[in-house]
């Protein structure tokens, strides 16, 4: 009973998903989901990827899920984008239907990329599609060299894996092969990222990536 | 509809709840619910415990939820002790029967603190009680100061707060007081203890709030 209950949840999400991406696809909007635990560094890697993606003329948006504040909105107020907050009031995932009515109040006309960035949780937002293009899941290395194996379903349905904080590499014991190595067992299709979004090193490889990444989905030449 | 559901779903987990506590209560076991994020040091915390509590004669015990491998049982199984492993099979929080069920396993008339490691999660296993004397929340350095503020029915709920590895605060910004002031705000009678589980600091007054809370619990004189 409970299980179907879900079920119908997600199918009827599904379809709202679906509805956004055909949405973005005729506004030439790159979607990209961004997940992760609580504070893997989603909204840093966020306001890090806004101030480059300008530079190189892509015009970034971003929505942003939260249980009870409005802080991660904040700190992206203070970049010239268009963004918005989704308040949870205390459910653990974003579903379509929250980010549909949240871009009505978007100029969609002007944005290349929209990020949509979940609640902090590595479990509950894997189940549902948002219209997302790409699913990157930010993930540090304070967390532990374990969590792939520990939450598989949420790596094995992601594009993309941001490997943040590495520059904590030199405190803790942490073996980047090995759960590099398990994302690929789940997903072999899955891209993998290092980076540090506090001292800059692997943001370009980030960008370049969500720019070829925008290009291969409307079939844009260079 | 949803929501009703979602209330009778709680009110049936919070009954099982209580038939938990009463159990505990007959066999005078001190339960303490353990719950955070993805990587904050939840079992690490345990292994630390397991072995303080031996040297002072309360002997611990340990049920440990995750969603699909049993890395963390296996990790406390190299101390001589009772643990178990409740595999949800994906989902976020554990309930109070799947607590109740692992207890069949165990002898009870050999535990002194039952410790119920919960999924990692900051959001799901707050509304679900288990039966739990004690719930405390693990909360690390590297989270960043912000996730009292955004996860505040989490901190509400607990009767404790172990701000862990806080031998990271040499490499990044963060205010203890920020996190500490906005959680007594929150729940005016919640503990905040600050340890690291690596170097072992603060281990001896978290040991210490487990034997006191117990003998409260279960009016033991010294």
């Amino acid at each position: 009973m409970q299980i179907q209950i879900y079920e119908n949840i997600l199918k009827s999400n599904d379809y709202l998903a679906e509805e956004n991406q055909a949405l973005f696809n005729r506004e030439s909007i790159f979607a990209v989901g961004i997940l992760g635990s609580p504070g893997a560094g989603k909204t840093t890697l966020l306001e890090r990827s806004v101030a480059e993606l300008e530079k190189i003329h892509l015009r970034p948006a971003v929505l942003v899920g939260d249980l009870a504040t409005s802080r991660d909105a904040e700190r992206l107020q203070q970049y010239d984008i268009q963004c918005a907050q989704i308040t949870t009031g205390g459910a653990c995932h974003l579903e379509a239907q929250q980010v549909n009515k949240a871009l009505k109040d978007f100029d969609l006309s002007q944005i290349d990329i929209l990020f949509i960035e979940n609640v902090g949780n590595l479990v509950c937002p894997t189940g549902f599609k948002l219209g997302e293009h790409l699913r990157t899941v930010v993930f540090s290395v304070p967390e532990g060299d374990e969590k792939v194996i520990k939450y598989p379903a949420t790596f094995q349905k992601a594009n993309c894996v941001v490997l943040n904080k590495i520059d904590y590499l030199e405190l803790q014991e942490f073996d980047i092969e090995k759960p590099k190595r398990e994302a690929q067992a789940l997903n072999p299709n899955i891209v993998w990222l290092n980076c540090s979004c506090r001292t800059g090193k692997g943001i370009d490889e980030w960008i370049n990536y969500l720019k070829i990444s925008k290009e291969k989905q409307f079939n844009e030449s260079n």
